[in-house]
């Protein structure tokens, strides 16, 4: 590592915007650990900026460590911010804290607005809060820069939650690329785990591609649905069931209860037709009551085999490394990608090419052939 | 389009041999062109270099249009090849037979080795001729390089369809990368609709990623699939079923009729969990014979159906210019990952920063960062 090195490899969204690009944001995440009045909260836009003491690496790690939740908060800000010397700063703080990751379960939950993925986590928590895990909960949501952050963004939905000082809940990072949002929540997720939260649930919205990101950073991945198969699962995306561990039932109570145990059933026949997302791991449906609580023991039973078998036949691990390594490349091409797609020749002389290949013109070959020789000489 | 630029985008198996790499394999695509005695072709590695006019641009590009089939062999062979000079002359011959093409219908064919996909296409292909139609036979195999061409090769199961003058089959390029594969293909898919064919069959197996690639390339996509549901459809690969516009269930005949029924039932009942492969289009599943022909006509009805529709909706014409900057797109990035990844030096240190990335001593972001400075500086 050079000390001198930009990082130009930072997702887009950096370059665009090397300031704080997101009071908002952070006046709703430091909420949470008291940092700011209500006051503050209620009018975010014109409370004054507060100055707070620098800290060091050192006081980063040390903080982390000891399971500061402020200083946690003020980390993973650091992770999730657009400035470089921020970034630089992170990174530093990622490295020293390395040897205390990995340790944490990941769980990985999925599913379509509505689904009840937000009163689930409220319940599934909390049993495991119960049961004496430290749980964070974070999320993946591309879209947060239009939304605002609209998933984990409702506490009302995870109010005793929220409250519980064995829990530690963020919203998704503010947008820019799925890539962006990918890399600060992975590290986000790494410096929780050095914090000593024994489980990380990260959920995740039906946003192009966020389950699929969302399934490269977790062990285990389930999806919530909704009671009534047939027709609502039209709105399951593509592909998505092939990458769950796990099939979700949820409102599996009073009058719903039998149209659920339907649905479990049917979703358990079709999985039949679909390969497991994980080697020697059978996926299956399960039911599942936020309200009466019902069958969350038995999920988290289910989620503990899993892990156990996977360590025990070495395939939990082996998805580990395999994760690692695909991280380092994907990043690698997107870095790349951004490069050449920020350029601004590229850019400036990019639509005109599309236009000539969709016009007939130009092969795409010859495309491409153009665009990349425009980018070499930019680079000279 | 600059005269001096050499194309170091063309895919990596072009810069590890620069040679003619695929004897064998020229010397069976040749055979169908009746260029090469039979001896040469049962004795492929000791036949003398056949000295062959040189062609120009001019020369190939009227061969083509007149559909001259070893003009159209030699073109697809330059297309294919590995040498930087034949890359530069097939582009130029490409731009300029490229309002001659677009007109074909593009027809991808996947499924399971076993699953019949050759008697099918023998029997589809004849019956296209009998239509009037002149028939184009691809095949994207990106193992290729190691099977010799398993896919297209055995051409015994095509033995009619081979010796039709409508008809010109072509097995897969030699190996590479899919991305490589993938060009070559698509632009001998050009050619031959220069050359006048009106219907494109583009056949492949299930590795990989080829039946992306192969969607990607194709108006219309189908899967033919073996009799007998349940636990065969094990067999079909995560997402393929998502990809089609058709289901296919072969060998609809004698003994075997009542289960292609079930099975074309149970793939039918499948398919309503699944989201269509093309907007507006309800995909469905379908039985038919290579023996006795039944289904074949109904099956065309169906994609021209399919095709009429798309060309009204929009839904058509939209496909394939998404297809075209997906392509265009795909191509730089691929580019972009082989300059990256070939890089002496990062191959060089790969291996090093991966194993510290795996031992937990190197964070993931530091790794991508350690191996991008290195490679700007090696470009330097």
């Amino acid at each position: 590592m050079t000390d001198t090195y930009r990082p130009d490899w930072v997702p887009e969204d950096a370059k665009k915007d090397d300031t704080f690009a997101c009071h908002v944001m952070k006046g709703v995440k430091e909420m949470h650990d008291g940092l700011l009045s209500s006051s503050a909260h209620l009018a975010p836009s014109v409370r004054p900026v507060q100055r707070r003491k620098k800290l060091t690496v050192a006081d980063y790690v040390r903080g982390i460590e000891q399971g500061d939740r402020v200083i946690l908060s003020r980390a993973i800000t650091l992770v999730e911010s657009n400035n470089k010397d921020h970034f630089k700063l992170a990174q530093q703080v990622l490295q020293a804290i390395l040897p205390r990751t990995g340790k944490a379960l990941r769980i990985g939950i999925t599913g379509v607005p509505g689904a009840g993925k937000s009163t689930f986590i409220e319940a599934f928590g909390n049993m495991l809060i119960e049961a004496g895990y430290k749980v964070a909960v974070l999320a993946v949501d591309p879209t947060s820069q239009v939304t605002k952050g609209s998933i984990l963004g409702d506490k009302t939905r995870m109010e005793t939650l929220t409250k519980h000082p064995e829990a530690y809940i963020r919203p998704s990072p503010a947008g820019g690329t799925l890539g962006g949002v990918a890399r600060k929540s992975r590290e986000t997720m790494l410096l929780c785990e050095a914090a000593g939260y024994d489980i990380i649930l990260v959920e995740t919205v039906g946003v192009g591609q966020s389950e699929v990101t969302v399934r490269s950073m977790v062990d285990f991945f389930m999806l919530i649905v909704l009671t009534g198969a047939g027709d609502e699962l039209q709105g399951i995306k593509k592909g998505v069931m092939e990458l769950a561990d796990a099939i979700v039932v949820n409102k599996a109570d009073g009058d719903n209860l039998k149209r659920a145990l339907i649905a479990r059933s049917d979703y358990d026949r079709m999985l039949h037709y679909i390969r497991p997302a994980t080697e020697k791991w059978k996926t299956q449906a399960y039911t599942c009551s936020a309200v009466t609580k019902d069958g969350l023991d038995e999920l988290w039973d289910v989620i503990q085999e899993f892990a156990e078998q996977g360590k025990e036949n070495g395939v939990f691990l082996k998805r580990r490394q395999e994760q690692s390594l695909r991280w380092v490349r994907d990043m690698i091409d997107e870095h790349l990608h951004n490069l050449f797609f920020n350029n601004v020749v590229i850019q400036g002389r990019m639509g005109e090419v599309e236009n000539a290949v969709l016009d007939g013109e130009m092969s795409e070959s010859q495309a491409v052939e153009e665009l990349i020789t425009i980018f070499d000489k930019s680079l000279r």
